[in-house]
């Protein structure tokens, strides 16, 4: 009990967090309590073909104590398109060259702007002016909305979307403090922090035991990721 | 069948149109068809009190035989926050004065935001660069997100979001032909076209069979703009 007490929830700014459950949301969960943030994680159940990410995101939530875990339904499913969603093949065994060349088929069409357009709502709601979101824009997949220009554009859509963006004084953040940092760095700000990398699951195609592949775009990155840091990877592999 | 057959779908341009089945969307809607693009019509039930507005969509989107009417799922009550969600009472009798200012509460926090992201979604999938949205910065209800400002920027930052935004000579969108009009020449614009408004409902707050309450902001507005056209409103009001 005494670690729940340490903090006096009220104290911190609030800021939404957006957690799949992943590596790099784990981490950017991680550095928004480090600056002091008080955590509302926010979590999508997006008809994605990896439901154990929800598992593992709720686990992460549960180990930093966030203030409150909210999982959204949305079915994205309707649109199609992606591999991720739908029942195309997750490609597995390309090597990171491979992975950073053209938009994947694991895109999920606007899938950052539905979710951080829904963080934004929850922001308005709680009255915070915060938002994390763990995207990368150097060991990533090619995503269009993992860009630094991408979230400029979105904040500045944000601030004038919202009665933040109206009131005096209030000035709504997008926060992306993995933004530019590789695979290691990003491992390496997590263990710095405490992170317990054993929760998270970063997989595309996990077995039915919540076992990453090992061998989708995800395991290929994360495990590069932990050798270039040269620490070992908590999780277990399906290989 | 000869309706069906005079247009070949595949000759237009797709364009993606927001479809509340309103006055402003239904006329956005027609204002779509006649500048020559196949309409993709997309609703959201969003835990509305005033359910009756999606058979009023339904009733909107035959009539104009759009390509594909998609109504899409969407849980905005979590967030809690609005009249129009919520348990709260939707304000009566205020006139065009009081109901342009501030914001009021039956404000959802950043739903066109949210709805917008869901047609960049499906414009993707469908391959359409154009998203129409019936939004009006004149005779509004003091929205922060009906603003030529925050459409503006949206625009700027689906651009980026997607892959339209990374493949050479496309451009994605957003049309808001009404932003600049009165309620007055938002009708006569649309009976130019041959909308037929009786199709539409526009009140918050309607009563069992789907009739319009005549007293909430929306059909305060609606009231006056019929008024100031010079038209009779077509449809029955509940008092």
């Amino acid at each position: 009990m005494s670690e729940t007490s340490t903090s006096n929830a009220s104290d911190r700014p609030k800021a939404v967090v957006l957690l799949s459950g992943g590596l790099d949301s784990t981490t950017a969960l991680a550095v928004a309590v480090h600056e002091g943030f008080e955590p509302y994680a926010m979590t999508f159940r997006y008809g994605q073909r990896h439901a154990a990410e929800l598992d593992a995101a709720r686990r992460v939530a549960e180990a930093f104590r966030v203030a409150r875990h909210q999982v959204v339904d949305i079915d994205l499913r309707v649109f199609g398109g992606s591999a991720l969603t739908g029942d195309a093949e997750v490609p597995r065994d390309r090597s990171a060259g491979e992975i950073s060349t053209g938009i994947p088929i694991t895109y999920v069409p606007a899938r950052n702007t539905i979710f951080l357009s829904f963080a934004v709502a929850w922001a308005e709601v709680l009255g915070a002016d915060d938002i994390f979101i763990g995207v990368n824009a150097i060991d990533y997949s090619g995503y269009p909305d993992c860009r630094p220009q991408y979230i400029d554009a979105f904040e500045k859509m944000a601030r004038l979307a919202t009665r933040a963006g109206v009131e005096q004084g209030r000035m709504l953040r997008i926060h992306t403090p993995l933004i530019l940092l590789t695979k290691a760095q990003i491992i390496q700000r997590g263990l710095e922090l405490g992170v317990d990398y054993s929760l998270t699951l970063s997989c595309y195609d996990p077995g039915p035991g919540g076992r990453a592949c090992g061998h989708c775009d995800a395991c290929t990155l994360r495990r590069k990721g932990f050798r270039e840091a040269g620490v070992a990877d908590p999780i277990a592999y399906d290989d």
